[in-house]
């Protein structure tokens, strides 16, 4: 039996199951994959980015975003208004309010949210980092609005909480927002569910 | 946004979306996870299993199964019936036989089916290193028996008819069998295909 006798093969198998989404199955499954003669390319191309992952990528200083230059692109873009800053928790959440196209300021990715169970506290979301870029951007760009783009859960909205109170105690000036709760684009009010119509009809807006 | 702006990312999550199982965002869910600083361990793992199958494991020249010494551990065995060679199609299927722990000889990989389609020929699956080990189990091992492995499909019973037609004409004496055919353990005889209690039927065996 290869896998057992293999040590090689168990630690591919291993290292394979600790993916999302892969079980032991399917961890076994790819390593044969990826041993087959056929499929040397995809296992040297894997091999080689998992490489160039760990050496060349590293956290934007000002944003927290992965990059591989000085800063990121978004940082280092001179057409996005600097004295807009949204905070969210996580890179994926960066790419999707970037895909909406509508976001022209500049971000900060907290790496997490705030939750005692699992020993998220202030510092493991980057909290001193975000004051030190606040303090940055009123010095330098006139930082006027952060916008706080945590998602309406228990504990984005403890995130939340918790950044616009240790922000406003310390620069009172500055603006702090949230993103618009309401009904999704798409959904019928039918099937919306009842705490989001309930912020829908608080939040509505006057159109006429 | 980083997965554009980084060539090293979008090259990760292409390595990874050639994985089985993995599409784009899958990929790129598993590309985040292994970047993040709490699993570095993870992606030097992934990346050491990698480097070591690309370098230690290779076929074993008897079987055709994966391993890392001169002969894998079952070609290696002396326990084993010499006699009994069962050709299997892959290496996941060998590992099935042995699970069974039923199987007392030893096994050749062919590594793949007959299949014109998907130019599958004699040389691809093995075929002529196959004749050169029946060749040298019979000088050496007194090889009598050989089980043609393959599943009950038609790619599976065109291989098994090849081989059993290829040998039986170079080797008369040689006796060729197949794994049997009929109902499964544990299914009831009602849910069972129609093709296999066919085949049930006619290989009924006498108990009594």
């Amino acid at each position: 039996m290869p896998q057992e006798s293999s040590p090689a093969i168990a630690a591919l198998v291993k290292a394979l199951e600790a993916l999302p989404g892969y079980g032991p199955r399917s961890a076994q499954r790819a390593a044969f994959f990826l041993l087959s003669p056929k499929r040397r390319g995809e296992l040297q191309a894997l091999r080689q980015a998992l490489a160039d992952a760990e050496t060349k990528v590293h956290r934007c200083p000002r944003c927290r975003t992965w990059c591989e230059g000085a800063v990121c692109e978004i940082c280092a873009d001179p057409s996005r208004d600097a004295s807009l800053l949204c905070v969210v928790e996580t890179v994926q959440d960066q790419m999707a309010l970037e895909k909406s196209l509508n976001w022209p300021g500049l971000y900060f990715i907290l790496g997490g949210r705030l939750s005692p169970m699992d020993d998220m506290g202030p510092t493991e979301i980057g909290f001193p980092e975000l004051l030190v870029r606040i303090e940055e951007g009123l010095a330098e760009n006139g930082l006027r609005e952060i916008v706080v783009a945590t998602s309406y859960t228990p504990e984005g909205d403890a995130t939340a909480y918790y950044l616009m109170g240790a922000v406003k105690k310390r620069w009172p000036q500055l603006r702090i927002t949230r993103l618009a709760r309401g009904l999704p684009s798409g959904l019928e009010v039918e099937y919306t569910d009842l705490a989001t119509i309930a912020a829908a009809i608080e939040d509505r807006r006057q159109i006429g």
